[in-house]
């Protein structure tokens, strides 16, 4: 982990089986609420469900090992907007951004997908295969006070991402050689479900542009300027929700 | 420092002076240029003057201590858009990112403000002391392969920088609770400059909005989501520089 940890928490998410039991003290949540929130018996907090309700939470008990919270939910959220996001697998640091970065700003799924140029390797490394990169969803949603986390794999090609794709979508991928249109040009409609495709740093090889074409994906940029990964994941999202009616 | 450094560095850049003397070996471009480049005498180099033109480096010599480098300029780059941003003093790793990203999706002026609901201790940090601030726009725009960096100041008040900003400029102001309209249904017309103000993490005082308002700043958000302050100026700047038309 290299950047500094940095828990901007303004919604405390938990699953449905760990509202039924107490949580331990030793639980990172716990430690915030006891320590950071200052909360006592009978203080609330905001909390949500992940992939559910948000409502809040109140501490009802505070023993030696566990803390015992009680929970009044408010009504479900609506449905995440219906954007899929094709990532070539990054660098881990850079998978961490994206993973927290596209979560707080809200999307459906979340492909990090092997591709020619990229580094397959990555897919390797402990953020994969610890199951931390769950935590970053998590701390995405609780930072942007929302319940959703996106539906998320990782190592797979980019041909069995794209045999899967919802029929009828619109269908964006990012190149900064062979993309006539700009993002920030190119029509969104409402009510459709967008697909946007990332290639990795060095971008997609030539039978990749070939494959995303043949699935009838267009080419798109994002301006001359070269950008980050992270960076471009979160300026193509924004103008993709600005399109769809949802920022 | 938290982040691991990560250099991605696709333009060299050089102040006008530095390109008049030959480069000690000692020097991070000089080490990129021989370690990572691995370029020889004879070799070239994608370099660019700071505020000034690209163009193409070459390696003259490698002495014991100095790198010899001549260069061959292009046209000089069009003005950066001119989008002024505002933003409440963030925590020095914050406003690392945002001295980097911001130069790298390109913008004419950046101003770190002392406010109400702010540290202003945040000013004191060796990032704004030490002159570090500097690097972090110059590898921003290496990493975007652009020689503009932004004019900074820091540490100055929101009344003094809403003193002296162009008449006649589109004046928008991101705010969590007061602001009716989406910042990507605002109308930001084509010619006109553009200042963007972001408060600091908690936001605007009531008095700060005040002088917003008086200074003509319209009210807009980014939707329901809580955005670190890093993501909300990229996806502000984004949604500016499409309205702008370059993007």
């Amino acid at each position: 982990m290299g950047r500094r940890p940095r828990l901007d928490v303004n919604l405390i998410l938990f699953t449905a089986a760990e509202t039924a039991a107490p949580l331990p003290r030793t639980d990172p949540r716990a430690v915030h609420l006891t320590d950071v929130l200052r909360r006592k018996v009978g203080d609330t907090f905001d909390a949500g469900l992940i992939n559910g309700p948000r409502g809040k939470g109140t501490v009802s008990a505070i023993g030696a090992d566990t803390l015992t919270l009680t929970f009044a939910w408010g009504a479900p959220p609506p449905p995440p907007d219906a954007i899929t996001l094709i990532v070539g697998l990054p660098r881990p640091q850079t998978a961490r951004d994206v993973l927290r970065e596209t979560t707080a700003l809200g999307l459906a799924a979340l492909h990090f997908v092997t591709s020619e140029k990229g580094e397959s390797s990555y897919a390797q490394s402990t953020l994969w295969t610890s199951g931390e990169w769950q935590r970053h969803l998590v701390n995405g949603a609780q930072q942007a006070f929302v319940t959703q986390l996106p539906q998320v794999t990782f190592g797979r090609s980019l041909a069995t991402v794209l045999a899967e794709l919802t029929p009828g979508s619109t269908r964006l991928a990012l190149d900064n050689y062979e993309s006539p249109a700009p993002l920030s040009q190119v029509a969104a409609p409402r009510g459709t479900p967008v697909v946007l495709a990332l290639g990795s740093e060095r971008g997609w090889s030539a039978g990749e542009r070939a494959q995303l074409r043949a699935a009838q994906f267009q080419l798109v940029h994002l301006g001359a300027n070269v950008l980050r990964t992270e960076t471009a994941c979160i300026a193509a999202l924004t103008l993709i929700k600005a399109q769809l009616g949802s920022l």
